[in-house]
């Protein structure tokens, strides 16, 4: 396989650069360059419990796209796939941080749990509560080459958006991440990919992935999922639908609920075959007897130019439908009620 | 080159199962199925001036995408990089009109102007108003396989987004189309390629890129522009930022201005990258005395998944600046002031 080309300048200054470029056509958003720190430059409302999030990059617009009024006060951007180390993260919780405790969103990856367990008693040290909410609804695989338990995924999206709103809308610290726990446990995903992925800098894909081949299960590092099977010869789309919504099903039933899902792609796969995936979604959903009662299409949870897609789903309480609802303003995700 | 792997069901049906997902997911839009028309399903104000595009499909979100409150009122959709027949044209026309008649928004291809003339002269034989807006923005070349004059491209974004929002202040046909017009004499884009992409059932690419190379002034169906060039050893972004604002500004003066902006991904490359390039695009613009008054940076106008960016410019007067706040409530674009 050649060489995937970058629209980058130089390798080793992808996050810094890519958050100059943020900066510059965000001035709502205060981008700290030397911390890698992305947080809301708008009015907040005193006394309003903080949301903050981050992880490895490559998976743009999470996190920080996902700063701004009704979502996150703060994301912390490690380098990519890699997470954001205790200072980062102690950086974002102190940008984040106004009085009412921090809740910390964060991804089950080992590296994202040490790393945010340690920035969390380092905000202790300075009195700023903070909260962990574990996002695993990755229903692929339990345990892989970063993780113990299930990955964290596109639900992670459904977490920041819920719990953005209520903290705008006053809910204080435990309420808040009792809440997030109700929207993990209410989430589920499912990924595929048709090709891989070149982190920057790097001169071969991060996994191989032979023509005519797709991994069933990815996970948005390119690791390893349940297994790998022969691209069939038509009718793509309907398989990956059918394999997903399968896999989610079978770990949480979806018939008689209301649900928010979210077709993701991965990066490289064009809106025009994501809407085709969408439609087989949701009738492979609704086959099942579950309502699409809110729903996304789109690349937002990304694995660089991965081709391929996640399938997540929440199901959907009338109150996890109000937050969804709610305002929100962010560079990828906006709009009012 | 491997063949790409589509997520598609059945690649001579990709149009219509793309239009089923994008019904399935979006309840506030019409979906003629057979047509490949995509209308507003929400309440339109009486009398209000009607506002059409379409063309080629491949360039997801546009035009469909842009469905809605503000922006437009109907699209056709046809094959891939392939204009829309008159009568899709006509049946978008027909969805959209509501007495006070109706702005065809054409880009500049051969095809698509000959085919939404016609379809005006048939909604005139049904006393339908039709004035139509062409959109020729592109300042890479001036002919191409496809067209004569210069290209459609990225600008026709700002086109839809304004005259979305002047139809719906109540704006009346001549001045709408003389708004457009004056939008269309204030944009500029310039297009370039590092991949190329292939249409749903073909197994080659449509052009061909050697790896390394990159196409300077691409356009929107991966048609020729300036020159072929080797992919610089570094600060690629910054080299095509510098290429691409030249082009723009040496067409039209960017200096004192307010200008509104989109980084533009073709499809395949990821954000990441993009607001890496969003970053030197927006120095380049200040260092020749621009002022970014707005800024949008993802794929709004793309070529399936072809990797490559394209910078579109808008020369913005306060009034510009007004119907580009305003608020739209499409798929692809959605905000409220």
């Amino acid at each position: 396989m050649d060489t995937v080309v970058k629209l980058l300048d130089n390798p080793a200054d992808a996050i810094t650069d890519a958050l100059r470029g943020l900066a510059a056509i965000h001035p709502e958003l205060s981008v700290n360059l030397e911390q890698h720190v992305v947080s809301r430059a708008d009015d907040r409302r005193p006394g309003k419990v903080g949301l903050v999030s981050g992880g490895g990059s490559g998976h743009e617009p999470l996190h920080a796209g996902f700063v701004g009024l009704g979502m996150l006060d703060a994301a912390a951007c490690g380098e990519v796939f890699t997470s954001p180390v205790p200072d980062q993260v102690l950086a974002a919780t102190r940008a984040a941080a106004d009085g009412a405790g921090v809740v910390h969103v964060v991804k089950n990856y080992t590296g994202d749990v040490m790393n945010f367990r340690m920035a969390a008693e380092l905000a202790d040290d300075e009195d700023v509560a903070v909260e962990t909410v574990l996002v695993d609804d990755d229903v692929a695989v339990s345990g892989s080459t970063y993780t113990a338990g299930r990955r964290g995924t596109g639900g992670t999206l459904f977490v920041e958006k819920i719990l953005g709103a209520a903290a705008e809308q006053g809910m204080g610290l435990a309420d808040v991440a009792a809440l997030g726990r109700d929207v993990v446990a209410a989430s589920r995903s499912f990924g595929v990919a048709v090709s891989p992925c070149t982190t920057p800098g790097s001169d071969k894909p991060g996994f191989d992935l032979a023509p005519g081949e797709m991994e069933l299960g990815i996970g948005i590092h390119g690791e390893p999922g349940r297994r790998r099977v022969r691209v069939p010869d038509g009718e793509l789309a309907r398989e990956i639908a059918r394999t997903s919504v399968a896999a989610i099903a079978d770990d949480m039933p979806v018939d008689d609920q209301d649900l928010i899902l979210l077709v993701n792609g991965m990066g490289g796969t064009p809106l025009l075959e994501l809407q085709v995936l969408a439609g087989d979604v949701v009738s492979e959903l609704t086959g099942r007897g579950g309502r699409i009662a809110r729903a996304l299409v789109g690349n937002y949870v990304t694995s660089l130019e991965m081709a391929g897609s996640m399938v997540s789903v929440c199901r959907a309480t009338p109150q996890l439908l109000d937050l969804w609802d709610a305002p929100v303003r962010t560079p990828a995700l906006r709009w009012r009620a």
